[in-house]
């Protein structure tokens, strides 16, 4: 197996770590100072097993008998993800999906702030979407210096995903999460997670057609 | 290894297969009658192995040399989801989510129709968004019957979550695709997948930092 195949083998393990820190997180705010993988197993509906494999890969080993101890492992897990700093944000496409995605509260509760929203409409230009200002797409290129941002979520239409891909890498972005279906042509330099709406109903498909 | 964890470690090929479709179906527009797992490899950024590993699993297995027939391919991996034929799907919770979701073109090219959205709102009752009806939440049981709908995408605000899966368990759904980050209380008859935002964001984050 070379790189690319071992790095894919990691995706579910990786999925699952927000969840993860959810849990523990809700945990920790009951007062709650230790989990086993038991318990962990039982919220997240997979096998003990899987949850002690899954929270090795960041790097931290529970005692048997006692567990883990629950700050060092959101510390384990928030490392791993490199979300313990405060991370800004862009989002670009300000349409039904963006402004769900800037109202969605859990982006704040793991340290990412959408700091700045870009359209092209101009009746959307400077307003305020849940406290975010709409502005020029034009104005990126010195918003991503002034505000050293490296990270755009893009939620343009289709056809437009490319031609605005190429602005954003020109304009100094590095890594984009991509909401569009398209698939995007980027530098090796440059990032990306395409979100695929239909990968999770076909989870579903498959979990509904086994227990008929 | 038992059954919960066998199915987990499918669930990336699963989640791969809606984008072979997209790349199988745009191929087949264009004319192109066979491809092999070296092509198909190169368009989804993996690696060939795994390629034949993924699309055995929706049985069926390539002709060395000669690859896969295109048309056979399609109807493999759509037997697999049980995506030929139509299926008719509610959306509850018509707010911006909801309205991105009615408006997602792809959900039709896969025979998934969302036939009625709901919502609780008296503004947004009655109105048609792209072409869906919405309907007083009230009036589902005896739409569920009516229609026949089985399948639920929940796109309503988290708290109120798991009294409107409560509803919809009641009014005879038996599926749910919750888009909304509360773990629902379900019973064992209905099946839910959830969709979580931050797992993208997860895969994107370890991406970033590994290259760095």
């Amino acid at each position: 197996m070379n790189g690319k195949t071992a790095k894919v083998d990691k995706l579910p393990t990786i999925r699952r770590l927000p969840m993860y820190l959810r849990i523990l997180r809700n945990f920790a705010e009951k007062g709650q100072e230790r989990v086993s993988s038991g318990q962990l197993a039982e919220v997240m509906n997979i096998d003990s097993i899987l949850v002690r494999k899954d929270l090795v890969l960041t790097g931290i080993v529970g005692t048997p008998r006692i567990g883990y101890n629950i700050s060092d492992l959101i510390s384990s897990v928030e490392g791993f993800l490199g979300w313990g700093e405060r991370l800004d944000v862009f989002l670009v496409g300000a349409g039904h999906l963006g402004t769900a995605i800037l109202g969605y509260r859990e982006m704040h509760d793991n340290s990412h702030r959408i700091v700045a929203a870009f359209d092209k409409d101009p009746a959307k230009l400077n307003n305020t979407i849940h406290g975010v200002r709409v502005h020029d797409i034009d104005e990126m290129p010195q918003l991503v210096e002034k505000m050293n941002v490296r990270l755009a979520i893009l939620t343009v239409h289709p056809e437009d995903a490319q031609e605005v891909t190429d602005f954003l890498v020109k304009a100094g972005i590095k890594a984009i999460w991509n909401f569009t279906s398209v698939s995007l042509d980027v530098p090796e330099s440059v990032t990306t997670h395409n979100e695929d709406l239909l990968s999770g109903l076909a989870v579903l498909s498959v979990r509904m057609a086994r227990r008929v």
